[in-house]
Formats: structure tokens, C-alpha cells, sequence
């Protein structure tokens, strides 16, 4: 295989939209919270979360072959509880490739990141190096304050909501290149993307422009899913120059290194896998811990059985041994890894429904009740928890979904894919999705992981995962204005002020996806001084609502409407006499 | 202007998916209800609702130069209460030319609809005509035989909602050429798609292809929001070829008469436009009449004004006259029109929010009151009547909505435009309203007007107005389905099993938009018989939890899993035995 060509533009700057990097100083002079800011042309500003990374910032050249500046190494350094070590040798087999492979057993070494040398850092003596183990302490890490400043709140409530399980904020030692963020219900709703190749498909370079691509757009985290060959190397392309934490699913690699046999799977194969992903600085891991032995059978009577991947191989790992799965039987001796590394578990639901004539059935809210056994042991041992959720659920049985996951799971942060509220459209289950997303959203889930329009009919490409994130965005921002978070309705009071004023730069630059409003508002008028005119093409220049109602608030503006009901009929009558005065023109000239 | 090229193929067969029109016999010969049948690969059929009218069965050739056949004509005149009448003669204004324009005043007549000749029919003798004043007789007319059919209820249940005003049936005496359907919250719930060309764009035969467009995927009522030159031209050709109700704002029109300035509007204006429609055949009109002078000043402290049009030019009158508009003044004149023809009202909400920010406001509620009062008084004139809604309101919002209109109107169907959930996402705003539909129509909404992708930018073109029809079937559909419409959730059903037996031309066939589903998947992976493998490019072969899981149900299925648990885990036991001497395989081979 020939070195992959990564692109040297990751497509992350070939928007052309007005908008600068910047960023608020933290306490440290290496601490520096990026956000995204609009300019108006009224001489305004408004802040946006940014999770776009460096790439967006002219002033950071950036090269996917040398990866990101590793900003957290000094404070990983400075709290002095970590060392480096040699770490696990790669071998072969770990993309893939078989010890008796044509390729005579050589790793595929024309694929290796070529970036800076590093090696493995974990907790000293296996003390645990975790948020949660330093909130617990009372301590603010640097971390800590930096989602704080990037939320808008006090770092004192980021330190609590983490010391009661009640968010997460994942951040492997080993993948010092990220910008912290955190999931939990009293922050903002964040949005997971998954992307990866398959052994059909799909390619290293394809992948990290996946995620530049997803981040770009406003994916919070983004999960490496890949299968098939180059797993490895895949991952560390990603990781190396990803400004978001990254999540995989663990189980998918070690089912590789078995040749694809479920039942040849092990402790020993799985835990050496989870070592060698810890080192390279994956931030949250899914472990499928949940299905347990005699739920498989629970599964047999649904509609769609078990639709999960893992959950499947792990019933299908229970069936050949008739044993209760590695993961759990180990659950207690992987929290010990996943604490020396600051890796956080993603608790996966292995029995979700995948349709929705299964779902909230027995099977799945069994897996449930050992996940919130599962999420006790963990926090014990002080490793970050999440758990995650469905799934296929018709809407009227979304609520029990988050409100029985918080009470058995003692309100550790929720995370779900979907829910899809009907199975009826393949080609729009983002859409399907989406609905069911922005509900639970709003009713406390704290991650939504994206659905793309190819869920259920192939792999995403770019622009699949463009309109999965965009989707997601608007569910996950919804969720926050019906939550009343904190300042999230500024965002759409800036966009709904430029609408009433006309500044329609300014309502493109203001949107989620300012070049497909651009290019919306240009297939009908592309002239520019369309974009400055006060009309537009759904009423024409006579028809516009928009203007007759900006008369009226000239008219009733602050100078009436405050004054009470007859004030305002006074002001009315001289109001109209005025208007029958200018000879009842209703339409402000167009050059106005 | 030359003879508009109207398509021969109205793109209503353009698509390649295999489904066969069915039709329900009713009481009588003429009494044939269309549905949509989808044969399986295992023999079964699934029967779908289906809007899309003669263009999608063979064995009905049709000729939009001609119209579609006048189904409802017997039905109608046998009823012996309406008579024809020489009607009014269409004038240069109908169409938007001046008396004065270069074109000396006379009709273009290049472009009137060449279909078979017709004269008005209405009401003898100022009588009822309306299907509620048959109901509350206790008649039940072919047309509710025909929904009930098409609904699988009772016609009486039909006969009972739309007696007590809690369901509508819009069906101009008119308008014979449609298919029956009904609007309330006992039934499916529907979609409406608006169209319409604008003084800036559009033609006449875009406009009727649009019309076939929407309502091959679903559609279930077409507004023509034309606005500029050809209204009454475009309005004809598209009532003469529509098998679902159209329905129109005739203020648009009468404001076109008066060259757009509407303090000239005037009943005597308004009213001929009325019934220029309703000689034509338009199902429902919006009127906002619940536009009070009062109200208006309420929305000058809004963020966004009046975003309605309707609501904006009536408020524009009101300013210059001081009064109260012609609409809520000549009311119970209106009354006696519509009931004439049997057109349904749908009472505008011209004072709907058009941000978050507004929504839920004074001025809207005011409106609202307004609306529940006028309610009153049609339903006293036997007029059916349907009220709309917003518009842009966040989640946590919706609910009062529907709640508040079902108490003030008295349960007159709702009819609500998305709405938006969130502002900040122009170009996305089918996803941004999808959500908030979804909601609002689970909770009791009856129809849902869509929104496209060009919502807030420009006029939708044919892409588009499929994305929002699509969009809106998904919100329609999720919605059944969480009220447990009957027989909602077999569509799902059908759907998910194909899915988790891997028939796949039966999970594109089954699927809202066939064609994109079979796109997608012949993206990643087109060869043919990958369509009947078991795998497909998301996992790849190995990887498939569809597959394992399969074979979990074929040993825990129906013989093991209804036993109890001891039952169970001894069926297990015997399984995994079994398991284990066929060598453990988890993967079926591919050609099984």
C-alpha cells in the first residue's frame, strides 16, 4: 500500500463565510478556549461553540502528517501522577494482517504516522488519573476550567457535575491533542459522528477527512468504527490530529485479531486490544458488559433480535461457552486499565431494539438494570461512566427511555443513537432520527450519536456525514433552547434579528451551514444586491411580509407599545394619520 | 405566452419501484377507493395509503391537457340540492393584467386550461351544501364512505367526527375530480405541500408538476400560493388535474387585483375573489380574520413582527383605515358563500410567530381567541372549519399549543406549519420544523404543513418539494404510530422484517422513497445479487449482527423462548450443543 494521501487541505477551510477564530484566556497562559465569531454587519458580534480545531485558525498551520500540537502534555506533566513507559509493541496483527500473510508478516510500515515520536504515559502505580478521581478531591483541573470557559459556567459546577457521575469529560492521557469538552445534562447537548471503514470499503485518508469534516461541521466527538483491515494505523492518523475526543468500540478490533470467530474470542485477546487502544489515546471506550447470558434468549421472540454489532458477538461469544461474557466476569479488572489511562466507558446497550416494535422490552431494560450495576463498580474504581441508549422507539415511549436510565443508573450522563421513530424510511433515518433525538435531548440526554442518511443501506461518505452532523446540530441545539440552557437562544435571536433587518449576510453567516443557506438564497436570486434588498424571492418585492410588519414596528416600536393599551390606541390614530399622510405607501422604496 | 409545455409525463411514473394500485370496492360501482399495494419476494402484500390519484395506474391513461375524470359528479348531482349556473365571466385581473398593459387588455388566452367545458355548480337556493350539515342530518355520503374505506374506520365514526366539527372533508361541489380524504385527530394524520409561482419566478407548468410530484410522494392536500401574473390560469390547471383538495389564500389574489396595495383592498374585491374560487373548485381557503386592529400593536415589541403575509396585509388595512378588516366584519357573509360550495375554512393565524423568541405570545393567543370565536359562527353556518397554527415555537412550547386550540376551538382540527424548533438552521428548516411537526402532530394535530429545505431563502423546486413532503410523511407517519393510529405500525412491521431477514428489494419497496433507498445501497455496494446476500457494506460479511442474531431466533425461536426461563436455559443448553457441533459457526455461508 502506498503512503496515504491525506489531504493537505482537510476541507475544514474551504467554506467561504465570514467568521474568526477566537479564543478566552484562561488562567494559565496555555490555556486558551477557541470559539468561532460572527461578525455582523451592524457592527456586532456573536460567539459560537467551536469544535473545528486549529484547522479553522489561519495563525495554526496545520499538517495531518506531523498531527496536532499536543496541548495537554504540560498539564498531564505538571499534575505529576503519570509516567511514560516503552508500551506495547504493534504487531501485525493489530491492523489486521495475518502472521502468515503474503506480505511475510511485515507490518505495513508505508502507513505509519509519520509524526512526532511519543510513548505511552499512564497513572504511576496504578493510582487512578481520572477527572472523576481528581473532582472528587475538589480539585479543577486545567480541563476542567477550560470546558467551563467554553460553556459559560462556573468551573466550580463542571468539578461537581463530574465528582457525581453526573457528566464526563473524556481525555486519555495519551491524547494530549484535544480540546477539552464535557457530556452531561447540565451542559450543552453534544453530538457524536462514527466513522470508519469496513472491510468492504473505505480508506485511511478517506477517514481522517471524515472526521476534519465532522468536526468542522460541529461534531463534539467522534467514533473510529472501523473493521477490517489497517485498524491500527487508521486510528492513528485519527487520533493524532483529531482536536475531539475520540470513542471506538474495543471489541471490533479484538474480533479481527480472531480471524472474524466470535467464539475464539478471550479475556486475554480483548484486554491486550484495550492496552494497545489506551496507549495510542483513545478517550471512551464502548464495552458491551451488559448482555448477559440469559438475556439472549430474551431476544429470540423480537422483531429484529439484536441489532447491535457488539451486543451480537458478545451473545454469540455467551452461546458457543455458555458462560457469562469476559467483559462482565472482567468488568472490575478492566476499570483498572481504563483508570491509569483516563479512559472513559461508553456502557453499551448491546439488546437496544432495532425496531420499534422491540423497543422498551424486557431485553433491553434487563441490560439496563446491569448497566447501572455496572455503572456503580466503575465509579468506584473512579473511572468516567456514561451509558448508552436506543435505538428504534416510536415517540411515545422516548420519555421512559431517559427517565428509567437516570433513575437506574444514578444520573450518569445518557447516550443515545437516534432514537429512530419510525422504521419506514431508509435513506432519511437522520431525519427519522433527528426527531426522536432533539426529544430526548431535551428531556436530559447529554450525547446524541449521529445517524446519517445510508443507516441501514452503506457507509457514509462526506457528504453523508456533513448532513448526519448538521441534523444532529439542530437536534442537539434544540434540545438546549427547550432546556433553557444558558444563552442558547442568543443564537437564534442574533439569526431571527438578522431576518427582520434584512442583513442577509449576516443571516448566512449566522447559520448552522452558512453555505448551503448562501447557495439556497443564490439559485433563485444571485444578483448581489439581492442580498441587501428588502425582499426576497418567496414574495417578490410587493409581497413581503417582512416589511410590512418592520412599518409596523416603526410605527408601535418602543416609543408606543410599552404605554399601556390606550397609549397605544392614541398612538395608533396619530400613527395612521401619519401613515394616510405619506399616501398609505406601504412599501418602503426598495433602495431603503 | 406561448401554450405552456404542461409535461405529458407528470413525473408521477418516472420512478422504477414495483408496487401495484389496488383499489377497495365501496357500496356502489362508483365507490372505488385507491390504495397502494407492495408485493413482497415471500409472497405477502402490504397495502399502503396512497395520494398520488390516476397517474400512478396504468390502466388509467391520463392527459393533463384534458383533467382527471369528475368521480364525484354523480355523487353530487344526485344529492339534487345544487344546480349549475352561468357563473362569473373571468376577467384580464383574474390573471394579474392590467386593463392598460401593452397586451390591450385582452385575456392570454394562450394559456386557458383546454379541458373539457363546465359551468358552476353551488348550493340551490343558498342552502348547505357542506358534508357537516349532511352529517349532522346523519347522512352519510359517498365521500365519507370513501375516507372510511381509505381509513379502515367506520363510516359512521367518520359521519360522527365530522358531525361535531372535530373533522373536516374538504370537497368543493367544485372539485369533483378528487379522491376523498379527511382531516382530524382521529384519523391519519396528513400532510399538506404548499406550492405556487411568485412574481419573481415559476410557471404555470412547474406549478401542476409540482402538484403530481408532491402528491406521488404523499402529499394529502396542495395549497397554490400563486402570486404575481396566471393565478387564476395556474389555479385552473392544477384544480382540473388534482386528485387531492386544493387550497388557496384568495387575499393573495384580490391583493394583486388592486396592483398590491392594500389599503385599496375592499370586501366588494375581496368577495369577488371568493367566489371566482369557488366557481373553480378550490377545497379550503385560509381567511385571517382573527387579524384585530387591536392585536396589532401587540406584535411591535416582537422580535420578528408578523412573518404571516395574510396576517401582514391585514394588519397594513387595518393601520390605514382604522378598522376592523373587511374579513372579520363580513364574516357571516363569507359564511354564505362558502357554504354554497362547500368550501372548509382554514382560519389563518396571521399573527404566528416567526421566531422561537415570539412564540407563545400575547398577540398570538389574542389571534387565537379570535379564531375559536369565528369558529363558532361557521360551524353555525354549517361552513367546516379547520384552525392554523404556528409557525416557529421551541419544544418545551409546542404542547400548549395544540392544547390551548383544541380547548378555544372547540377541537376544530389543528393545522400547524411545522413548526420550527429552532432558528438557526436556514436550508435545514424541513428538519428544524420535521421535529416540532412529529411532536405537535402526536399530540392531536391534524394536518401539518411542510416546510422545505428553501424555507426562509427562496422558492422550493421540485428536489425540494419532495424532501419536504418526504420529511413531513416521516413527522405524519412517527406520529401515527405514538397516537396508535389502528394498523399505523404494520408499515414498520413489514418494514423491519424484511430488514432483519435480509430481503432487501422488499426493505426498498416497502420504503417511503424506494428510489433513494436503492441508490444508497447500490452506492456502496450495486452488484445484483448483493441485493439478496446477507450482508450488507456497513459490516461487511463477517461482521453482520442481523445474521448472528438471525441465527439466535432460529435456536431460541418460538419453541423455547414462550417456556419460561427454567425451559429456557435447558433449551440453551441443548442449542449450544448443537451449536458447538456444527463447529461453532456463527456466520451462515453466504449463499444460504
Amino acid at each position: 500500500m502506498a503512503m496515504p494521501s491525506v489531504p493537505s487541505d482537510s476541507g475544514a477551510n474551504a467554506t467561504t463565510h465570514v467568521f474568526r477564530k477566537t479564543y478566552r484566556q484562561g488562567s494559565r497562559p496555555d490555556l486558551r478556549v477557541p470559539a468561532r465569531e460572527v461578525q455582523l454587519t451592524n457592527g456586532r458580534t456573536v460567539t459560537l461553540y467551536d469544535t473545528s480545531g486549529p484547522y479553522t485558525d489561519p495563525a495554526q498551520p496545520t499538517d495531518v502528517r506531523r498531527g496536532l500540537p499536543p496541548l495537554r502534555d504540560p498539564w498531564i506533566v505538571q499534575r505529576g501522577d503519570t509516567e511514560e513507559y516503552p508500551g506495547r509493541e504493534p504487531r501485525p496483527e493489530d491492523d489486521g494482517l495475518r502472521h502468515t500473510s503474503p506480505r511475510g508478516g511485515l507490518r505495513n510500515l508505508d502507513a505509519v504516522f509519520p509524526g512526532r515520536p511519543r510513548r505511552p504515559r499512564r497513572g504511576r502505580d496504578g493510582r487512578a488519573v481520572t477527572q472523576l478521581a481528581y473532582a472528587r478531591r475538589g480539585e479543577i483541573t486545567p480541563e476542567m476550567e477550560f470546558v467551563a470557559l467554553r460553556e459559560n459556567l462556573d468551573p466550580e459546577v463542571v468539578r461537581a457535575e463530574i465528582a457525581a457521575g453526573r457528566a464526563v469529560l473524556p481525555a486519555n492521557v495519551n491524547h494530549p491533542e484535544i480540546e477539552p469538552m464535557i457530556i452531561g445534562k447540565r451542559f450543552l447537548v453534544k453530538v457524536n459522528a462514527n466513522i470508519g471503514n469496513s472491510a468492504v470499503t473505505s480508506s485511511i485518508e478517506e477517514e481522517v477527512d471524515k472526521m476534519t469534516w465532522a468536526t468542522r461541521w460541529g461534531a463534539d466527538t467522534v467514533m473510529d468504527l472501523s473493521t477490517g483491515r489497517n485498524i491500527h494505523t487508521t486510528r492513528e492518523w485519527i487520533l493524532r490530529n483529531s482536536p475531539v475526543p475520540i470513542g471506538t468500540v474495543p471489541l471490533y478490533q479484538a474480533l479481527e485479531k480472531v480471524d472474524g470467530k466470535a467464539e475464539e474470542l478471550s479475556w486475554d485477546v480483548y484486554r491486550d486490544t484495550v492496552i494497545e487502544q489506551c496507549e495510542q489515546g483513545v478517550d471512551y471506550m464502548t464495552v458491551h458488559a451488559g448482555v448477559l447470558l440469559r438475556y439472549v434468549p430474551l431476544t429470540a421472540r423480537r422483531k429484529t433480535g439484536i441489532v447491535s454489532r457488539g451486543g451480537s458477538i458478545m451473545a454469540a461469544w455467551c452461546l458457543a461457552h455458555h458462560q457469562e461474557s469476559f467483559l462482565y466476569t472482567h468488568f472490575e479488572e478492566l476499570c483498572e486499565i481504563l483508570r491509569a489511562y483516563d479512559v472513559t466507558f461508553s456502557l453499551g446497550d448491546g439488546l437496544r431494539p432495532g425496531s420499534i416494535a422491540d423497543a422498551n422490552d424486557e431485553a433491553q431494560f434487563a441490560e439496563l438494570r446491569t448497566l447501572g450495576e455496572l455503572t456503580q463498580i466503575a465509579r468506584r474504581h473512579e473511572v468516567q461512566t456514561m451509558v448508552e441508549g436506543p435505538g428504534h422507539v416510536p415517540m411515545h415511549l422516548i420519555k421512559e427511555n431517559i427517565d428509567l436510565q437516570q433513575e437506574i443508573c444514578d444520573e450518569a450522563p445518557f447516550y443515545t443513537l437516534g432514537p429512530l421513530t419510525t422504521d419506514i424510511a431508509p435513506g432519511y433515518d437522520h431525519i427519522t432520527s433527528g426527531i426522536g433525538a432533539a426529544m430526548i435531548g431535551w428531556w436530559g440526554t447529554a450525547m446524541l450519536c449521529y445517524v446519517t442518511p445510508k443507516e441501514h443501506l452503506g457507509l457514509p461518505n462526506r457528504d453523508d456525514v456533513k448532513t448526519g452532523v448538521i441534523t444532529y446540530k439542530i437536534a442537539a441545539h434544540a434540545a438546549d433552547v427547550a432546556k433553557g440552557h444558558p444563552g442558547a437562544q442568543q443564537w437564534d435571536d442574533a439569526l431571527s434579528d438578522a431576518r427582520f433587518e434584512f442583513r442577509w449576510e449576516d443571516q448566512f453567516n449566522l447559520a448552522l451551514d452558512p453555505d448551503t443557506a448562501r447557495a439556497f438564497h443564490d439559485e433563485t436570486l444571485p444578483a448581489e444586491p439581492a442580498k441587501t434588498a428588502h425582499f426576497c424571492s418567496m414574495c417578490g418585492p410587493k409581497f413581503c411580509s417582512m416589511k410590512i410588519s418592520r412599518s409596523i414596528t416603526e410605527q408601535f416600536g418602543d416609543d408606543g407599545a410599552g404605554d399601556g393599551e390606550d397609549a397605544i390606541r392614541e398612538g395608533m390614530l396619530a400613527k395612521s394619520a401619519e401613515f394616510a399622510a405619506q399616501g398609505n405607501r406601504l412599501y418602503l422604496p426598495l433602495a431603503d
